[in-house]
């Protein structure tokens, strides 16, 4: 029997909260998933005593040059708009990090034009706008390289003392990258990972779907960082960094909705263990969701027919977090309260 | 064509927030079920600014004589002990209203013993615990009656303020109650109702499910208040006048689980037009409370498997209508915050 590598043994805080729970004024098991939302929070940050804040929401932003192809329904502009929108506060995101005390901050990555001067928006970009990935590759190798180091500096730079991290994103045509990446990661055709985005029609849906697949039948990727280089977009890339380096630092990831989940695929294709680290807040309307859930084994808290991004679905089911960690910390138990335990 | 009788002539107000909804920086419909919770609840206060606070949570407490039978592993003490313990904070409800700073009070309508006195609680008490329906009537029809205005006089005296209102119970044995009274409005048998309360093993389940047959089996019921009289139990019955209070002072109500439902059921027979007040917090995972929504036609918000009671699973679910009037009170317009609308 060989003995345990001594920097590997630590205690099973998963099981200490569950035991915790079972000392609460309860029936076993009744908080149903509330309970285990706490014991993943004590495994993830190794104490039996979770704190689901501070919260950090980096939020990245890039423009996508597959735009051309016709695969969304709002103008370009929309991108940077968005990008000071939720700077100033006027966004979903914006008005549920404020409802919730929760700071943020949006990375310009590859806007097309560089957004006002502001606090929250931070100046890292790396190239206006990615490369339309039906003509060629969206990023260089360098490129995607930068951005994921972007996402790595992010979280060590910004988000270094969070307790629970949320990465989400603002880009016009990213669902359109987003379906491709994953269509080219499990080899699959691109009609599956599809959705209609911020609202494309049925034939909207269509062409976006031949894009992609036109995109993707006149390439091979020798890797999963080929793959993410070529279809983009640096938002992506810089999630996937974000995610990596999250994992790496023991916060809990709230992970967001359908691009969120796909930029995690990369990130969990580079590293497997950055999924011990994450909870998945909701199960998008963007099609595809469902299934690349399922691929990465996710089970989502909230099914509300969400679809929007920039961290909302992830904004949304926050507070399950903060009761979970309450409810552990503060009920009473049978001894404590004087309640008779079951026969 | 008849004019409109005009006390009956008001304002859309769905329609009203549904437009303010479009005028939002984001995707149309892209908040999801977020969007139509606050529309919903503009709908019931009649206003287009809908309110999530204050809350009031009212709990009602009773014992049931039909404890004789078995079907609890709980001793019957921990009625009036959860009772004390909610009301000195260390319970799930308890600790959830006090993070999301929501005033309750618990009702001691049934209880076996008397709690001691606490200013959370309040003294209502009919009966020291219901009889046991497999023997004879759970309650006398002036009882029931009594139960009832206990419940509607709790909204008028202490919920007035409350634009939202949250109804919870704690009875030891009361699920067998809630499936008991289920089974007779639907004329169904009570195996479809029965489930495992606060963890009944498949043997105390099928005992459960033979209590209530005998006790349906032997009766037939001239009316549901009939019914409710016979199954019983106090705070059931006390749970139903809320509702029908709640509902005609235009509160949102907050549904929580099956013994919630139950109650609710039982309102909406005497005057559906309570359910238009209603937001369904979850599905429990008490068996049959999936399907008593389905016969309610209720969407519940959440599906965590969840099975306290107490009002613990509107607690959980109260965040999503504050978020949802937070949004859309401060969420920026397209106009307002110059972002391009769709082309």
């Amino acid at each position: 029997m060989s003995k345990p590598n001594p920097t590997e043994v630590h205690t099973d805080f998963h099981r200490v909260v569950e035991a915790r729970w079972l000392a609460k004024t309860k029936p076993p098991g009744s908080l149903g998933r509330i309970e285990q939302i706490a014991a993943l929070m004590a495994r993830i940050q190794r104490t039996d005593r979770p704190r689901a804040a501070p919260v950090s929401m980096l939020l990245f932003a890039g423009d996508h040059g597959v735009y051309e192809e016709a695969v969304s329904p709002y103008p370009q502009s929309v991108t940077v708009q968005m990008v000071e929108n939720i700077a100033s506060g006027g966004a979903a995101s914006s008005v549920l990090a404020a409802l919730h005390a929760i700071d943020y901050h949006v990375f310009d990555v590859g806007l097309l034009s560089a957004p006002a001067h502001h606090g929250r928006i931070v100046e890292r970009n790396i190239r206006r706008g990615s490369r339309n990935f039906c003509r060629e590759d969206a990023m260089t190798h360098e490129e995607t390289l930068r951005a994921i180091a972007v996402g790595r500096e992010a979280v060590t730079a910004i988000a270094h003392d969070a307790s629970v991290i949320i990465v989400g994103e603002m880009g016009i045509a990213n669902t359109t990258s987003a379906a491709a990446i994953v269509a080219a990661l499990l080899g699959q055709p691109a009609i599956d990972w599809v959705g209609a985005g911020t609202g494309l029609d049925a034939a909207g849906v269509a062409r976006k779907a031949r894009a992609v697949n036109a995109a993707l039948s006149r390439r091979t990727f020798a890797s999963d960082l080929d793959a993410l280089t070529a279809l983009g977009g640096y938002e992506i890339a810089a999630m996937t960094g974000a995610y990596l380096e999250a994992a790496a630092k023991r916060k809990v990831i709230l992970v967001d909705g359908f691009i969120a989940t796909a930029a995690l695929f990369v990130a969990a294709r580079m590293e497997p263990s950055v999924l011990e680290s994450c909870i998945f807040s909701h199960c998008s309307n963007e099609r595809g969701h469902r299934a690349l859930l399922g691929e990465l084994c996710g089970q989502p808290l909230l099914d509300l027919g969400m679809r929007l991004g920039e961290g909302s679905g992830a904004l949304i089911a926050y507070p399950l977090l903060v009761q979970s960690c309450e409810l552990l910390e503060n009920m009473a138990t049978f001894t404590s309260a004087g309640v008779d335990e079951r026969t």
